[in-house]
């Protein structure tokens, strides 16, 4: 393996293993030492890719994924099933993934202390307000429905579903959480004809991702 | 006024003014100076009262609402008016009771560091899953809702919309939340002849709070 590579790699190693140690403790109580026994790196490897706790917690929060790369791009069946897909991908990515796990957690503890929020709430907000609109346009959504209420909504109560389902079982019955969440809230949310054809079912986050994974690899890169 | 009278007075003060500030700044940052500057008493006259900042926060919590007294005990029209009287009336309480706010923020602290989940939830949860339960055997229910993983939902959305509510605008728009929260939940929940009568219009929790207590009052004592 070339130097660089092992570089890379050891660098990655130490992101992953600060992000788990972040997540399951919190900023202040994760230390260093128990970073490097997950990472298995020396204090020397460490140290020479960051320069101490408050600069692996910048680099596990860098990481994090943009709203950009939540946005389904295929054509999907329906604009609302663009919105049960953001939350569904998005759930499907915090499982598999412990670095937007850390990340997710370094935000919220900063958020709670901080005096403004985190940009991401307003993000994501945007986001699903920009989907109901959409789906609004196209006679989608229930007429009573205002877009930037019912997106507040749910990026709310999905945070409220995200908080207990980690403190209950570490995130173990999240997706079930996910799914009965948009089960219940979309028939106040869509009409009928496309209610009856979303799909809300197990594996549909993983499903959803697959199915952007793919297209981005088909598309020439800088365009994605 | 009676020494005895005055001493009471004194202690709701002390208990009040320390509610606000744990509400305001959490229990870490929280100070017994500033709590003595807001129920303008003098040092000598807390410490009557309370040996600490932790025994404060002790007695803040355990005037924390019971649960039986969020049970609505009058015929509503329907189970499913009941269940959004329950999250109606709470909110009414917490905009009106600082010491409910002090005590809630103390809970989720504490359950955020604590190994084990707040009791408060379990007790939350229950009532909500029995609730829905009386409501399916009335037929008010649609067939598909499970009440436990339903009443588990309505909780965890709750504390999502009441966290964000408190740190954009320290709950100012916290009932137009939870309207929000019920507007478009109970569609997936009740059945549309029970949907039609739902009270879910802003001031329903002071409404129904006011009706609770003047039944309450017309009760002989220890019956309530």
């Amino acid at each position: 393996m070339a130097k660089q590579d092992r570089a890379i790699r050891t660098r990655r190693a130490i992101l992953e293993a600060a992000a788990v140690v972040f997540d399951e403790r919190g900023y202040d109580a994760a230390t260093i030492s128990e970073i490097l026994a997950r990472a298995e790196v020396t204090k020397g490897a460490l140290y020479f890719h960051f320069a101490s706790k408050e600069d692996l917690a910048r680099a596990v929060v860098q990481t994090r994924m943009s709203v950009t790369a939540l946005r389904p791009e295929l054509p999907r069946s329906s604009k609302m099933q663009e919105l049960v897909d953001i939350g569904l991908i998005f759930t499907h990515r915090l499982l598999v993934d412990p670095v937007l796990r850390g990340s997710v957690r370094l935000s919220i503890e900063h958020s709670a202390t901080a005096p403004h929020r985190d940009s991401r709430f307003d993000e994501w907000t945007e986001l699903h307000t920009r989907t109901l609109m959409e789906g609004k346009e196209r006679g989608e959504v229930l007429p009573h429905v205002m877009p930037s209420e019912v997106a507040e909504l749910i990026v709310a109560a999905y945070g409220g579903i995200n908080a207990l389902s980690q403190t209950v079982c570490g995130r173990a019955d999240l997706e079930r959480r996910a799914i009965v969440l948009y089960e219940h809230l979309m028939p106040g949310v869509a009409v009928p004809a496309v209610l009856a054809r979303l799909d809300i079912a197990p594996g549909r986050g993983a499903r959803a991702l697959a199915e952007l994974e793919r297209q981005r690899a088909a598309t020439p890169a800088g365009v994605a």
